[in-house]
């Protein structure tokens, strides 16, 4: 799979917000999301915000407005030449059930743009990469724009605006665990969104790739859970590394190594930890789809 | 899918109790396992204990012996022509990781035995229907014998003791979400195993059959996205029933309400909800692949 990298963003460049998943409407997430779109100002960027953006659901609380809605302010930005980037303003949950109403092609349309966020909107990264054949960004949501270890911001602006050549590292300080180096498309996300895109169509394949982890919140059991369904469905099949991000999860730290490392080893593929991307604070934006080299400790484009 | 119902109980037969998901070692579940022993004793059964019955694994701590060693005591327990019936002590987590190292037809020998237990056993009943072409129990664990509504367990001991006859109800008190009648073999389980099994070859579709869920512990967004992974895959294509049972979730139980709803009306088929099966006290046995009709509030042996 050889992805194709958007445009990269110039000062004045058109982005728009849009919440395809859980609700900003209320008290704690909209002045995130406030504060988000002032950053991307500050970058000189203009922004436009999806119809439906700060709306909520009449009948299920967690989701933004209804499915329909979202994914229509997802097509009329994505189908608009005007807009270079489509930014989500959190994650939490809602984009699947989006992709069930999306029309097929939707995103094959546009001219390819950036399309960035994480968490819940993996699945979404991958139809990306699957109808549009683009690379996009795993990185902050809008609203970690606004309290986000500087970092992590800093390199998601460098990546959209193109600043990232080949060659240069995308992690650093990475911990093997099973030692070794690959080189191949970088895949992945949120491991409960990848085990529940399995069975549908916007799922890319781990194969020849380096498959790339992360999950938050879950118990330690649920966490082997979703791995071991990737591992079952046959997703890791072929796959030549593997990069662990953050897992913040209630379980003990130990608890939560002890079942990545039991499901993850038995790949005999290289296995880098401690990657800087995820639900902690610092949250480094990774090119989803680009051609990668991982060992010595460092993840870089290729 | 027409299954054949296994042998019916009598008195002085042998069951094996096995412990193939969370381990039972801890000193909460310990008694509790050993209770519902007694209560097996009492009913009259020869309990023999798997061999591995009373471990924990030694790098995963939610697991009871390692997979190799939990799937060893379902082998032989099942192969077992003195064997009657293979119980569970618990759910939990672990089932899963046991099928993925269980030798294919493992479940073929035996001379079909009746299978018990829900949760985490979920894909384990659907294993047996798959392969050995047998009904098998949703039903009471072992260690809910100690602890849970007596309605319940006395639904468990007349199944397998062969009381329950065509026309009998096994469950009652049915409130409609939406009204009608339909027949067809009684499948499903616990929603997030359900999720959890696509993509996996333990999974009976629901095409044809009436469809019963039911889930504990998860936020009413995880239980969307596990519906909507049921919905996406295709799991619920031609459905004709549905019965909803307990979901004792964190949630409100009006958005968990509303989240089925949303999710279970797209269907269009009869939707019967309030069925005493599921993680409350009061767990009502249901014979999984049997025949049955769901309407006027009752859902019957057909």
């Amino acid at each position: 799979m050889s992805l194709r990298a958007p445009r990269s963003l110039v000062h004045g460049d058109r982005v728009a917000v849009v919440a395809l998943s859980t609700t900003v409407a209320d008290p704690v997430q909209r002045p995130r999301v406030e504060q988000g779109i002032e950053r991307l100002r500050a970058w000189g960027l203009d922004v436009v915000e999806g119809r439906h953006l700060w709306e909520t659901h009449p009948d299920v609380a967690h989701l933004a407005a209804p499915d329909e809605a979202r994914a229509a302010d997802l097509v009329e930005a994505w189908s608009d030449p005007s807009v270079a980037a489509v930014l989500c303003a959190r994650g939490g949950y809602g984009v699947q059930r989006l992709l069930s109403v999306l029309p097929p092609d939707a995103l094959a349309t546009g001219g390819g743009k950036w399309l960035v966020g994480f968490s819940d909107v993996t699945p979404l990264l991958h139809r990306v990469a699957l109808e549009a054949g683009l690379q996009s960004v795993h990185g902050p949501v809008v609203a970690g724009l606004s309290d986000g270890e500087e970092a992590g911001i800093e390199a998601l602006r460098s990546l959209l605006f193109g600043e990232v050549a080949s060659g240069d590292a995308v992690l650093t300080g990475l911990t093997p665990w099973l030692e070794g180096e690959a080189t191949g498309p970088l895949v992945g996300g949120n491991v409960a969104l990848l085990a529940a895109s399995v069975g549908t169509s916007d799922l890319v394949p781990a194969r020849g790739a380096i498959a790339f982890l992360e999950d938050v919140g879950q118990p330690g059991f649920v966490l082997d859970r979703g791995l071991t369904q990737l591992l079952r469905s046959g997703w890791f099949d072929g796959v030549r590394g593997v990069v662990v991000g953050d897992f913040s999860m209630p379980s003990p730290p130990a608890e939560v190594e002890a079942v990545l490392r039991d499901r993850l080893l038995s790949l005999g593929v290289p296995v880098w930890a401690g990657g800087e991307f995820g639900h902690a604070p610092l949250n480094r934006a990774l090119p989803h789809g680009a051609e990668v080299r991982l060992g010595r400790g460092v993840l870089s484009l290729a």
